[in-house]
């Protein structure tokens, strides 16, 4: 286990959320493996960490699961990315941008090719990505799944992704450095938590029930603006300056 | 089970040769549910046939293994095909073209609307297909694996190859952003003035020079955002929210 992030990347993380089996997680390993993925990330994996079954599991991708990283919530395991996906089989009623794997590994590219990092998130087997969960990210991945037969495992959900970065990586991509960099999800949530707990002060977010629905849409509107770093400054400065500005009068 | 083989296809055939593992059978049925494919054809299963484990390993995709084709080699199971290709992840030093998932699904297409059958061999666990197996085939068949993690389970070589048709089905991504209609301009420059007022107010927009581009900043963090009318009604509450919060401190 190493909990020393790395600064850049050069391939996406796959971020594995309260996976339930160590089976899952080895196959996901190995499925990376495969396709030249290596930045393993995981929230809480229910059996605990490190798991015999995923070691089994993974063969002679083991390297990938004695480097992952280990987390308690997916909030800490996105807070130093920039670019992250939500893969879902399922509409959330999220103002989100809703991509395919191919499209959403040629936004990473150009992305990581910038300084910047980037990961993809994949829930529980039973379940997947909790609405709270969902809203961290910038887009939803999906996959072109029979809707009627939308159920994959987590490894082959993880297989298809690691398949589209190997395709794209073989195509001529011309990088472009984006021209600001965007900001790491860890100030985004500190602006979301100084503009929260001001609204609360202010009573703004109520009655009670209605608050993580209140909050969810009020993130979502700043993470659909892919915020940079000078926006999140900006912003916080403009939630201070408010507040005094009633205090003032 | 039913040897009835079909007249014409609408998808290619699956065909899995000597599989060991009922689990693997059984989960590239389900990677076949999952994207669309639906004819399987088995050549003599080791375990024999029908298989307990598959079963319980393929869940709703059952059906698929139901209508499954057996066959004792080979030979018969492409007998009525005139379009195969065969998986296989090293070079088998015979004269054939090799093509990736994607170009394979874009040959069988136009095949099977001529009213011809298709199919793709996937081979055995431990050492996939034979030479003379291969050589039964029109072309190989590969994938972009890793040369130094190349070794793929049936199921994973199965999806990716299902994944493909899917995706070259045209079949949209199941789903799309919800669509929430976009706030009228009018409403968004009134949030604009709204704001730009409470903060000339708090001194926030200085020194004067740079005051234009200040407000053309924080003007595109809401624009790139795409505020819906609810977004607007938020936004707006918010900023009054915090002036009243410093009104009452």
């Amino acid at each position: 286990m190493n909990q020393m992030l790395p600064e850049t990347q050069t391939r996406p993380a796959v971020i594995l959320v309260e996976t339930q089996m160590g089976e899952n997680i080895g196959a996901a390993a190995r499925a990376m493996a495969n396709f030249g993925l290596r930045e393993l990330r995981l929230v809480a994996p229910r059996d605990g960490w490190p798991n015999e079954k995923a070691n089994a599991m993974a063969a002679s991708a083991r390297f990938i699961l004695d480097d992952a990283y280990l987390f308690d919530t997916v909030e800490e395991a996105v807070a130093d990315l920039a670019l992250v996906f939500a893969t879902t089989a399922r509409e959330r009623g999220q103002m989100k941008e809703v991509v395919g794997p191919g499209e959403a590994m040629e936004r990473i590219r150009p992305h990581l090719a910038g300084g910047a990092k980037a990961g993809i998130l994949f829930g529980r087997e039973r379940w997947g990505l909790t609405s709270d969960e969902v809203a961290l990210a910038d887009a939803i991945l999906t996959l072109p799944v029979d809707p009627d037969h939308a159920s994959l495992n987590v490894g082959q959900a993880v297989i298809i992704c690691a398949y589209e970065w190997a395709r794209g990586a073989g195509r001529d991509i011309p990088f472009t450095t984006p021209e600001n960099p965007p900001a790491r999800k860890e100030d985004v949530a500190r602006l979301f938590e100084h503009l929260e707990s001001e609204l609360d002060a202010a009573n703004f977010l109520k009655p009670p029930e209605k608050r993580p629905r209140m909050v969810r849409n009020l993130r979502n509107i700043f993470i659909r603006a892919g915020l940079t770093d000078q926006d999140v400054r900006t912003l916080r400065g403009v939630v201070t300056a408010l507040v005094r500005l009633g205090q003032r009068n």
